[in-house]
């Protein structure tokens, strides 16, 4: 690459410290050089999710909590350069970024990347990405959560995080609005699809109704649930739940009293309970209403992080009797490089209207996105870059 | 059926007490006259599970225990009478016992008889069946353990616990080695086959080599399993485990100072574990490692009886990573008037020698019976009525 740009200077969201210390900053930062199996993409967009706040959240555990470092893990983006062992997208590709996997491990090997054995320290780990450009802090910025970090208008990305959608992007607004595809939505979309298995025999009770949840919804529609259940606190997202093809819609602030949330759902299912639970929510008290809901012989799949801390205690005799699964996913059990272009095509076909629940704003509103997510007043908000 | 006999007698074990006070006795008792829905059956020999055991053992909870009552949960026999809703067999017909279901639950709607929603007082609780020849004891004995309590040379069933075997079975010396197809057997395979659905691409490790744990081996064999580990601490069950299909056998009574089962079943699937684990003891410490052994995204089932207070704990965030599922399952997910057939089909093909790990004995050796099978010497004690 002699001769060409190597490095790139823009503004980025730098947590300097935690969230709640108000330690996340825009401002300018120099990406490193790339390595051989790296792309430097220029950032359109970036969703936010609740496990970026998460991870820029916690303290403790220094595999997982650190600083200074740019968060971010769903981008999209165009391709400034490539390393030399990079194939999958070459300079001015149009790309979506999702998680990174080692391709090497028994899990990678049987096509299931979302479970590669080297996830945490891929993932997460503490990689240095970029310098600061203000002289008067720590140089080095972790960067690569999720082998992306796209929480940065220029940014280093590692090939397996990478797919290109340079054939199946029609514009830079549309590229912008596809930036939540590679985590969130795939996650909820690939859950139902990829792990449950979902059918028309089903009966699905979604367990929050997020950018996770309703993509849920929408993938239990598209495979035909003949009950799909959206449940959640924030009553304005019963109608967008509806609208993407919940058959019923629980508002758990507004159950009668003596109603429980398990009674209310198996009172849908006839009296038994859903085929297929998906908590999004993580909470634990959810999280075993979700198993107790569940009818005889059905699954609850764990989609949502719950506290680190939070076990999950199922009586062994009692739960074997019933014939339940209780089974946790990532990403939906899915290959982006297969599952992104799939929900581009349901979306093109009007099955996927994701669009619908997405609100992008500048990258310097973040904190309002994330002020609004937790509120519910907006499922998932993008920020873009300029 | 007046004019014909309606009442039988023969031996039976009664149990009037615990197995541990010595409480079960070979006496005579009658049947009570049948119900519409019910059939006499003249038993020729019954398998004898830990269930029974656990059953005749426990005091406390009087839905499971009480006294008196004949056990027995894995039958064979000719059919002496009918009642008058009975379409399943006619007097004479050859029939297995098997699991008792109420045929209109959600769970038997959807053809999951094993879990039907009223599995429990069906299979478990306290009907009258008997009465004592013995003047000096109550008259009334419980029967109807699992639909059928065939401990006894004439029992009581329910319709929906027959499977006719009559074009099925060459000799009644068949008759009786067949008996413990209708629970054990049919637990072990249709665990395989119907809940995990293995296939070739698994690797399946098998907690526990008794009867079911035995039946599963084989019925991986069929499946084509890729690996299939043995383990048990009976050493005797190598052999046969390994002669029945399995590639690797584990006996946990030998292993190395330093290595733990974890490890050792791990060191056989490329380090990462088998992506089917099927605990069929029961025993917390084994439930425990069969589910930390499994490969990401693998699955682990419980079919052998936790001891009833047992907690399975799940550190949720961790288990969500790891893509595994924990489910239990009842009968192997069977309907026994289709599994079952099945069963005597690979039987005849020479894919299913449970005659191999079958031992008859006259009833009257029972308690000989139950003490070979908890030392190992036996694996499958099958009693004999004459």
């Amino acid at each position: 690459m002699s001769g060409e740009q190597k490095t790139w200077t823009g503004k980025a969201i730098v947590a300097r410290d935690t969230l709640a210390n108000k330690g996340w900053k825009i401002e300018d930062v120099t990406t490193r050089e790339i390595k051989d199996d790296e792309l430097l993409v220029e950032l359109v967009a970036s969703g936010v999710c609740h496990t970026d706040v998460m991870c820029g959240t916690g303290t403790g555990n220094p595999d997982l909590f650190y600083y200074p470092r740019v968060l971010g893990h769903e981008g999209s983006g165009y391709v400034k350069a490539v390393g030399s062992k990079v194939k999958v997208a070459k300079p001015g590709d149009a790309v979506l970024l999702s998680f990174d996997w080692c391709g090497e491990c028994e899990s990678c090997k049987n096509g299931l990347p979302s479970l590669c054995y080297e996830s945490m320290p891929l993932n997460f780990g503490n990689k240095p990405a970029f310098e600061s450009t203000n002289p008067e802090d720590p140089t080095v910025i972790a960067g690569k959560f999720f082998g992306q970090s796209s929480f940065s208008r220029y940014s280093v990305a590692k090939q397996n995080s990478v797919v290109n959608v340079t054939d199946l992007v029609e514009s830079k607004e549309e590229l912008q609005a596809f930036a939540p595809l590679g985590c969130g939505f795939q996650t909820g979309a690939g859950t139902v699809i990829n792990v449950a298995k979902a059918t028309e025999k089903d009966a699905i009770a979604i367990l929050g109704l997020g950018g996770v949840g309703l993509s849920a919804i929408m993938a239990a529609k598209l495979s035909g649930c003949r009950t799909i259940i959206g449940i959640d606190r924030v009553g304005s997202r019963m109608e967008t739940a509806k609208s993407l093809g919940a058959t019923h819609v629980l508002d758990t602030s507004k159950l009668p009293t003596g109603l429980t949330v398990v009674q209310a759902v198996q009172n849908i299912c006839e009296g038994a309970g859903p085929s297929i639970t998906i908590d999004t929510t993580g909470a634990p008290v959810l999280v075993m209403a979700g198993i107790e809901m569940t009818r005889k012989g059905g699954k609850i799949i764990q989609v949502g992080s719950t506290p680190p801390e939070f076990q999950v205690e199922l009586p062994a005799f009692l739960f074997m009797n019933s014939g339940k699964a209780y089974m946790g996913a990532i990403e939906g059990n899915s290959t982006s490089s297969e599952f992104i272009p799939k929900m581009i095509q349901w979306y093109r076909e009007g099955k996927f209207p994701f669009d619908r629940f997405v609100k992008l704003m500048p990258a310097e509103d973040f904190e309002r996105g994330i002020q609004e997510m937790h509120t519910g007043e907006t499922v998932k908000p993008v920020i873009t870059w300029t």
